[in-house]
C-alpha cells in the first residue's frame, strides 16, 4: 500500500466510524500534511481517491466535505431453511468454485483464502530452509499416528487463550481442518444418519456430509447471535439427530460470534438429548476483539465436543496442518484418521510448530486481525457505495468473509457466470444450503490488500447486481 | 557398513547363490586380500563373521570351508482363508504395531518403512532448502484439488515404464497411498458392500474397509503367482462383490509378482462380472528385475482399474505424497478427495516433483533395488540359519518384506509381546487376515542396512520362535 492509499484508508475508516460526520468539513490539505508528516501532494492524492469512492465531495474554495451517507444496510434476518432432513447436492457448483483456485487471472472474491503475503509470515520460510539443512530423518519417515508431538504441545498451549484445558495427548493432527471435520463426522455418524447444521453452512462441510450419505437438517440461524437454539431443540425432538455441526466463532459465512450464554445453552441442549457437537473453530483466532472468544470445547463438561481447527485461515492453507480434539470420541477418531490418510506430512507440521514455538504466531495473528478489520470497514463502505440500496449485509466480528443478501428474485449463480468473463469470482449463497436456499446471497472475501483493482471489482459486482435486479434477477 | 562387513556379505551372497558349494574350500586369506584390495586383517574379520553366522567352518591348517547347508525352506502353499464375507477386527493389534513407530529403541522388523538414510536421497533435502529460499506463495496457498500439475506430469511420465499411457489430467494427488486407497474404495463401494481381497492382505487396507463398514471375502493366494483366479471367479459368482483389491507387483506381504498372463486373466474376469479393480502399486518400482513389471492399469481396456501408489516406499513416507489414476471413476474420486482432506500439502509435492524432474529418482531407485536385493539374500540366509527347520519362507521378487510361515500351533501375537521386552518388533500374520488366519506367520522388513545388531535381532527372533514351538506355540 502506498503512502496516499494508507492515508485514504485511514480517513475512510474515520468516516465509517462517524468521527467525521456526514456534511462535516474535513481538515485542510496543509493541516493533514503537517499532522501525518506527508507531502501536500500525498494528501491531495488521498483526497482524490476518497472523492472517487464518493466518500467525500469537494466544494470550490472551501475544501472537502464528507459526502451524504447512504443508510447503513441492515443485517440479514434470521434464516428460514426447510425444516426437514434433506440430501445435499451442489457439487458441480462447489467444483467450479474450487477449480478457479489455480487461475491467477481471476479475482477470487468467493474464496476462503487468507492473505499469505504479509511479512509476519517470513519466519515460516526461514524455518523451511532450516529444516532442509537439518536433514533430520524424522521428516522423511512415517509420523506417529497422532502427529508431531511438539506441534500438539503448541496447539494445547494456544488453546488456553480460548478457555480450553487439554494436553498434547488429547490432540490428533490432521491434513487440514477438512480432514478433522471429515473424520469427526465419521466418528459419530454412519451412512443414512441425520446431522443438524447452521443455515447457511460452510459448503465443504456440506459436501463431506453428502459424500458420507448423511442427510442434514438446516437450522435457522441469526446473523448476529448464531444458530437458533429454539429451532434446534425442536429438531432434536422431532428427528433422530446424531450430531450438530457449528462454527460458533467468526462464523463462515455469517461472521457472528455466538454469545457465551448461548454457547452454554447449546452445550446443555446437546447434553439433554445426548448429541455430539462438532465445533469448527478455524476462524476463531481471527476475532477482532482481544482476548479471543471461548470455544464450545472450553465449556464442555462431558467430552461431547469434537473441536476441529487448522492453520489454514491464520497461517497458510498449503501447509494442510489441522487438528481435532475429539474428547470421548478419541479412539474412533484415531482409527478414522489412520484409514483416511495413515498419517500427516511431517515437514509442514514441523515448520508450523517451530513458527509457533519461536513466538512468531501471536504477532502474525495480531497483524492479520488488524488488516482484516481495516479491510472490513473499507469493504463495508464499498458495498454500501456500489450495491443497490435494498440489501442486507452481515457484521463480521472476525475473519475475512462478508455475507450480502439481495432481494429474493436475485440469482447469484447466474451473476457468477456473467462475472467470470470479467475475471471476478464470487461464492453464490446457494452453495451454503442443502435445500437450495440463499440463491439471492453472496459471500465476499476481504482478506487481500484492498487496492483500486479490488475496488473496481466491487464496483463491477455492484453494477452487475443492480443490472441483474433490473433484468428481473 | 564397514569394509569387512561388506566383504562378508559379498561372500555370503556367493554361498547363497551356490557359487561356493557346501563343503567347498574358500579362497585363502591372502588370495582374497589381493583380489579385493583389502588388508589381511579385513579378510580375517570377514571370515570370522561368516564363521559366527555358521556359514563357513575353519579346518586347522587347511583354511575355511562352506558349512553344510540346511535345506532351503519351501515357499508357503496356496492360502486357504474362510470362503465367505467377514467383518474385520484387529484394530488394537494394528494400533500396537503403529504406536511403536516413534520409539527409537525398538528394532522395527514389523514395519513397512523403507531405508531413508541413503545418500541418493540428498537432493530431496537440497530441494527443500531451495523451496524455502524461493518463497513462492503457491507453496502456502490452497493447492488445486487435483494436485500440483508438475508432479502429475512426472507421475504420468514415470508410468510409461509400467506400460501405462495416461496424462497428467488423469491423476489425482493424495495424502499418501493410504488416502488413494481410502478414496478409491469409497468411490466404488458403500457401507455394507462386499469386497474381495488377496489373503493375506495389507492390514492398512483391511482397516480402511473395516472403518467404512465393508465386509471382505478373502481369496486364496499363491505366494508365487498371486490371487487364485479360480477362487475369485467362484466368489464373483456367489457374492455381490463390488470390487477386488490387489497388490499384483511385489505383493505386500507375500512378495510375488503376478505373471502377465494372470494379470490379463484378472482383467478379463473383472470385465466379465463388471467389477472394479483397485490396484495398489506402492512397491511396484522396487521389483528386482529391470524393466519393472507392468501394472494391471496398463492392461485395462475400459477404465475399471483404479491405480493407487505413492512415494512412501520408494522415496520417503513422511512426504505423504501419493496418487490415484481412477479411470472411469474420476469424478467420484475427485469428490471424495475433496471431502477427505480438501487438498494435499504443497511443499512435499513440489519437493518430490523436482526430485523426479531433475533426474534423481531413477538412480535412487536403482540403488534401493540393489540394496534390498542384497539384504534379501542375507536375510534369507539368517532365517534359514536361526529359525526352526519346519518353516516356509516367501521368495520376494521385489520390495523389502518377507513372509515366514511357522507350524500351525505357533502364535506370532504372543511371540511379539514377548519380543518387545527385548526391543524387537515383528508384524504378526494375523493382522493380514479378517478371519483370524495367519497367526502362525510373520512379516519381516529387510529394508534397513543389515549389521550385527540386526543379525542379533533375527537370531533372537529365531530362538524365541524355536522356544515358543517347544512350549506348544
Amino acid at each position: 500500500m502506498t503512502r496516499y492509499q494508507h492515508l485514504a484508508s485511514l480517513l475512510a475508516e474515520r468516516i465509517e466510524q462517524g468521527l467525521y460526520q456526514s456534511g462535516e468539513r474535513l481538515p485542510s490539505v496543509r493541516m493533514l500534511s503537517g499532522e501525518h508528516g506527508v507531502s501536500i501532494s500525498t494528501v491531495q492524492q488521498a483526497y482524490h481517491l476518497l472523492e472517487e469512492r464518493q466518500l467525500i465531495q469537494p466544494q470550490p474554495r472551501s475544501g472537502y466535505f464528507v459526502a451524504p451517507r447512504k443508510a447503513t444496510p441492515p443485517v440479514p434476518a434470521l434464516t428460514r431453511p426447510v425444516q426437514r432432513p434433506v440430501e445435499i447436492t451442489q457439487w458441480e457448483s462447489v467444483l467450479e468454485l474450487l477449480s478457479s483456485r489455480g487461475s491467477g487471472a481471476v479475482m477470487q472474491l468467493g474464496s476462503g483464502i487468507p492473505d499469505i503475503s504479509r511479512s509476519t509470515i517470513k519466519p515460516l520460510w526461514r524455518e523451511m530452509v532450516r529444516l532442509g539443512h537439518l536433514q533430520d530423518p524424522r521428516l522423511l519417515n512415517y509420523d506417529s499416528l497422532y502427529g508431531v508431538s511438539m506441534l500438539r504441545e503448541q496447539i494445547a498451549r494456544l488453546a488456553v487463550d480460548s478457555g480450553c484445558r487439554f494436553n498434547a495427548d488429547d490432540v490428533v493432527i490432521t491434513t487440514g481442518c477438512h480432514e478433522a471435520l471429515s473424520i469427526s463426522i465419521r466418528a459419530v455418524c454412519q451412512y443414512g444418519d441425520i446431522v443438524a447444521v447452521e443455515s447457511p453452512a460452510f459448503h465443504g462441510t456440506m459436501q463431506t456430509l453428502r459424500g458420507l450419505g448423511i442427510r442434514v437438517i438446516e437450522i435457522p440461524t441469526d446473523s448476529v447471535s448464531g444458530i437458533s437454539l429454539e429451532a434446534l431443540e425442536l429438531a432434536f425432538e422431532q428427528w433422530p439427530i446424531k450430531a450438530v455441526i457449528v462454527v460458533p466463532n467468526c462464523n463462515n459465512p455469517l461472521g457472528f460470534i455466538m454469545p457465551d450464554a448461548r454457547k452454554r445453552a447449546l452445550i446443555s441442549l446437546a447434553q439433554r438429548f445426548d448429541i455430539a457437537i462438532i465445533e469448527d473453530d478455524v476462524y476463531g483466532e481471527l476475532a477482532f476483539d482481544y482476548p479471543r472468544p471461548v470455544t464450545l470445547k472450553s465449556l464442555d463438561g462431558d467430552g461431547r465436543v469434537l473441536l476441529c481447527s487448522s492453520f489454514s485461515k491464520t497461517l497458510a492453507p498449503g501447509l494442510r496442518v489441522g487438528w481435532v480434539v475429539p474428547g470421548r470420541y478419541f479412539d474412533r477418531v484415531l482409527h478414522t484418521k489412520y484409514i483416511n490418510t495413515g498419517s500427516t506430512a511431517v515437514q509442514p507440521q514441523m515448520a508450523a510448530a517451530e513458527f509457533v514455538r519461536q513466538g512468531h504466531y501471536m504477532p502474525h495473528l495480531r497483524r492479520m486481525r488488524q488488516q482484516y478489520q481495516r479491510n472490513l470497514s473499507v469493504m463495508t463502505c464499498w458495498v454500501r457505495q456500489y450495491f443497490p440500496a435494498n440489501i442486507c449485509v452481515s457484521r463480521p466480528q472476525g475473519g475475512f468473509l462478508m455475507w450480502v443478501e439481495l432481494p429474493e428474485n436475485f440469482d447469484a449463480v447466474r451473476l457468477n457466470r456473467r462475472l467470470q468473463e470479467h475475471g471476478v469470482q464470487i461464492a453464490a449463497g446457494s452453495l451454503f444450503s442443502a435445500s437450495g436456499k440463499y440463491r439471492n446471497c453472496l459471500r465476499i472475501n476481504y482478506a487481500l490488500p484492498l487496492d483500486t483493482h479490488s475496488e473496481q471489482a466491487i464496483r463491477l459486482l455492484g453494477q452487475a447486481t443492480e443490472q441483474a435486479l433490473n433484468d428481473g434477477g
